[in-house]
């Protein structure tokens, strides 16, 4: 069953169990912000020490409270909660949040009390949001359940729906966000995530008509399935979810770890995941926001092409840079738009930025004209119109006519301005009860109009149905070596260099001689997964390498000590080295890895992430992100079988996702040939998992 | 001799010649501004339309002028500049800045009357700013030189100088810092930089007791030796230049060509360059001023090892993550402050970041010991102090021990609070007032951070002499072909590979078979440079292929017509590629890079640049800066010969210094091969300058 967003964001009526007349205290500021927000529901404060506060009746219990209300606030401490929960479910309210901290993120002990909250909630049907969370706020319908003291006071409501799992972001997010007159629909602080989760929630918010755009601020996803539906049923329903991630660096996962005391994903698994469920990932606050901001209140554009306007030309050369860092294209206008320009302006060179140079500071009507003649131009998908000042002066002379100009765009089209405290006030008075778009920077209005462009282009990722998975029987032993893994995914349809074991030296000649040329001959020992680094993988010139080569083998065998179970011989296949992979995310299950392989590529970690299995579409757009791309793709006219290494990294996924006894698969490096040669697998580890 | 600053930016006296008693245009303005300000000393309007303006004498002609004063504004239109500069310097002005535009920004006919004004200046010993600038704003000296109607109307003096060529964007970033409370020395906008350049000025301003850090916005070095001096000077006298560039981009660059009508050097070029010079590079306008504002007010760093806290957990995660991307470490402290802040926090986990836990929230005097101790760590070389809100409450309550907690601390340590409109405006006064470092967010706090570690690096790196330039005499050829270039720069002290050149097949034939093992073979053709691309260039595994291989070059050679001039026999050298070449740079002159090789490191454009000649050391710390140092290092235990690359690099710099008849050298690959291998060029061009 859905949740039920409205005894969460807008109840009618709300109990506050531990209310106080302090207003410097938590349980205080929870009763005073309803109040002054105006909140036009029932408040009900509970507390056995006063007959009333603030004017309302107080209750000494929840079971005494005069109606069924739909939510009730826990402040109470955490030894307090669990009596003051029963409470509240004897008398049947339907939600609960539980500001309370002391559970779970304290470790163990935290964790079971905290279970316990939840099955008692459970069995009679309430929900329950924290414990450890900040609640919510809402200022469409004027609901400020939130007991802090540090939110703005001046709220600008909107369709920005703030998911954060922490209180403290949660309050920066929302205060940032309202300073910048961003519209916010409802801010919901998580927590623990007891009951309700983020995927959870995240679905409830798709349904919600007044949201538009979905902010997510998230350290953990602790309901992976449930998100990624709820994404789906977001991207359907046309309404962008954008997401900061924390915990990507060992510093960050460390304090993740430390307060919510569960495991965090592998950053670069996530980010594929987000991708490919067609979220917009962002790194910052400020991106988060703002990203949030302009898909709220922009079309998407039909392409990466900016036009961008200034009348200062050191303005034009720094957007053209930031837009350029940002991914954007700054093509040049049409002829037709550059020589209506040309006339208008009596420039010699007009362009793209243009720069109108300051002549239409002082002469409005030609600047209206030029914007109109500029924005119109078929080869924009989108606009920057900007000032480097916003003074007074401009304000009043020349704003009213960018905004006019935005609002007749029927692009996405938006205003920067570089604020400054008192000499923008005029400004963003003016741009804020506009309406339109705008920045308080020209690299806020880049990095927003470059994550429009990127969201636009994962909306049109189309979505394909998932091959079946592939079950291969796991074999008889505790461990598989290089050549049986290889045999394996063989029959997997994951396509292996041709090679032949053999158990000794002189045998190993022979194969060497039959198949002549470029070989790589490899000591196969038990329990030795890594070859190279103990110098048992030999690549050979030529046939005539192969005796000595074999020799030195067994002398480091011998040296090592190892239990030589075989050499293996193959045919040195030519090609471009890429490595691919599959593990078990805790979090979101069977993943595929495609990367560069080599020992620089690997340096620059260029690697893309799928879930298994997958469809031939989404590896092939996968592959495509990849900074190698350009090489398999025929740079220096070699063009790569990247369509055998598509169907490689297919059979690979739909292989392990149906065979669960794989913990994890390396393919490192597969070789892929030039067109129509193929791509085959040289070296594969497969791990077992434990017998049970 | 030095350019003196007191007339430019606080001249005891000042004329405004074409002043109008019209605020709302630009000539009226620059009285207005000076004014309202409260400038200290003499104002005298020039205009012979009027008697007086606001209360001031308005003289007919400079030439009426009742004394000489230091500086003059041309405020007149570009017709009538050329007769008001003469009567400026009949009347002995020392200083004119000239705000006019219509020179050489709209070309060549421009720049002549551009030239003519320097040169009748020049003559009476006169020094210019400008034309196309908007002249000079000092809040230290209460002097606003500047006919603009943006400008914010409360100043913060402080001890940043802002240069910047570009009018619109000094102005940005003057009110952008202002709007910020950072505050400044002096902004000068160069314009033109018909007379006076950014070298020269910033020189005077290193010279300048009160200032401490200038920042620089720049589209183009015109006196990029001037300017290597004034930062050299700048260097030694502790004083950090931060410098933003524009028209890296290729919009960018359309943009700076258009409006400053010359060729803007290559931007990797340029940021080597800087990096070799000591100057701070920067990305964007905030990063610029913020970085400015942190080395004006703290010392540098030891090293990169950031703490940081929090009472947010979720705040604590999302500044280790950005302090990561930013480059900064987050080390653990000392087990004695872990145990120390256990006890005193009562936490299983202190950490860093450190998660205070809102507990501190409640107690400023735990605050206050938790700060003591943990920013006392002495695994710490800089602090941040941050609370995800900054409302009435925390400002009142904690921002005071916060500001005594980095008061007292004897490391660079700032405060980052997420500024929000109204909510926040306690907590900036009470900053402001503190004369603390402090920042908007914390992801300026990261980026400034991060950037005073960068020029704590950058002042560390020793300056070195350079070596002597080593003179090549021209060869008496209109072309070099590959095995000439090597043996030439072979004389020079470059290493090349041992090739040999003979005339037909047959002899080469006889040469692979004396060198046998791995081999290249190339055919040599008058005009091609480009070999491989044509497919003149044989890698061969034996000597066995030679024979075909030397066949089918000849068919090759046949079939696109091409004047054969010999066969290039040579061992097929291992290692990695590095590429080395030197160029002639528009602004700096001869330039020496290294890069990796190979096509993937290509697309990375993994390289760095230095001047020629260049000193090993400097050298040495280019390569490291290199993506495939790491390779080179000794990745997967493979220790390149990197001394070997040193000495090549730093002979073909000699040589490239020393040989004004080489245009450029390109070494493509430069093959190292493992410690004590050497490294040896394999390819070699060089292009000649025409002959006079």
């Amino acid at each position: 069953m859905a949740l039920d967003l409205k005894p969460l964001i807008n109840p009618d009526s709300v109990a506050i169990i531990g209310a106080s007349p302090n207003e410097a205290g938590h349980a205080g500021r929870c009763l005073a912000n309803l109040e002054r927000t105006g909140y036009p529901g029932r408040i009900y404060p509970v507390n056995p020490k006063y007959d009333s506060i603030g004017g309302h009746t107080c209750y000494a219990s929840a079971r005494d409270l005069p109606e069924q209300v739909d939510a009730a606030y826990l402040l109470v401490p955490a030894r307090a909660v669990e009596s003051a929960l029963e409470d509240c479910l004897e008398r049947g309210i339907r939600t609960v949040t539980i500001c309370s901290a002391g559970y779970a993120e304290l470790g163990e002990e935290g964790a079971r009390r905290q279970q316990r909250l939840v099955e008692r909630a459970r069995e009679r049907g309430v929900r329950l949001l924290g414990p450890n969370c900040i609640g919510v706020l809402n200022p469409v319908d004027t609901y400020v359940g939130c007991p802090t003291f540090n939110i703005t006071y001046s709220y600008t409501p909107g369709s920005i729906a703030l998911l954060s799992q922490s209180g403290g972001m949660a309050a920066a997010l929302f205060n940032r966000a309202q300073g910048r007159s961003i519209g916010i629909r409802a801010m919901v602080s998580l927590g623990n995530e007891a009951d309700i989760r983020l995927g959870e929630l995240l679905d409830a918010f798709v349904a919600d008509p007044q949201t538009q755009v979905i902010a997510v601020y998230v350290e953990q996803l602790r309901d992976a399935e449930r998100f990624a539906a709820a994404a789906e049923r977001a991207r359907a329903a046309g309404k962008p979810v954008v997401l900061l991630k924390v915990g990507g660096s060992e510093a960050g996962r460390r304090t993740v770890l430390g307060h919510t005391g569960a495991m965090a994903g592998e950053q670069a698994v996530f980010s594929g995941m987000m991708h490919h469920l067609g979220v917009l990932e962002v790194a910052t606050v400020d991106e988060l926001l703002n990203a949030a901001y302009a898909l709220s209140r922009l079309p998407l554009p039909a392409g990466p092409r900016l036009g961008a306007l200034s009348p200062s030309g050191g303005e034009c050369g720094y957007i053209a840079d930031r837009a350029s860092a940002h991914g954007l294209d700054m093509p040049l206008p049409t002829r037709q738009t550059l020589d209506e320009l040309r006339e208008k302006l009596k420039l010699a060179l007009p362009g793209n930025p243009l720069d109108t140079t300051g002549q239409v500071i002082g002469d409005g009507e030609l600047l209206s004209e030029v914007m109109r003649i500029f924005t119109a131009d078929p080869n924009l998908d989108m606009v920057n119109l900007g000032i480097p000042t916003w003074g007074p002066y401009d304000s009043e002379a020349l704003l009213p006519r960018i905004i006019e100009a935005v609002k007749n765009c029927d692009k996405p089209a938006v205003i920067s301005a570089w604020t400054a405290r008192d000499l923008t006030e005029r400004a963003e008075e003016l741009l804020r009860e506009s309406g339109v778009c705008w920045f308080a920077s020209s690299d806020d209005a880049m990095a927003a109009l470059a994550n429009l462009h990127r969201y636009a282009e994962l909306a049109r990722i189309p979505s394909a149905a998932p091959p079946a998975p592939v079950a291969l029987p796991r074999p008889d032993t505790d461990e598989l070596n290089e050549h049986a893994a290889k045999r394996l995914l063989a029959e997997g349809g994951v396509p292996v260099v041709a090679e032949t074991l053999v158990v000794d030296a002189d045998t190993a000649l022979q194969a060497a001689r039959r198949i002549g040329g470029p070989l790589v001959v490899k000591l196969v020992a038990s329990g030795v997964t890594h070859k190279s680094e103990l110098g048992l993988v030999r690549l050979l010139d030529t046939v005539e390498e192969a005796e000595a080569a074999l020799a030195d083998l067994a002398r480091v065998a011998a040296k090592e000590n190892l239990a030589v179970e075989g050499y293996l011989v193959a045919e040195r296949l030519s090609g471009t080295e890429i490595i691919l992979g599959a593990v078990r995310d805790d979090t979101f299950g069977p993943v595929l890895m495609v990367g560069a392989g080599g020992i620089l590529a690997e340096h620059f970690a260029d690697r893309v992430f799928l879930p298994c299995p997958a469809a031939p579409e989404q590896v092939r757009a996968a592959i495509e992100r990849l900074a190698v791309h350009p090489v398999l793709a025929g740079a220096r006219g070699r063009h790569h079988d990247v369509d055998a290494l598509v169907d490689a990294a297919v059979a690979l996924s739909r292989v392990f996702a149906g065979s669960p006894w794989m913990t994890e698969v390396d393919l490192n490096p597969v070789i892929v040939g030039l067109r129509g040669q193929g791509a085959a697998a040289v070296d594969a580890v497969i791990g077992l998992a434990p017998r049970d």
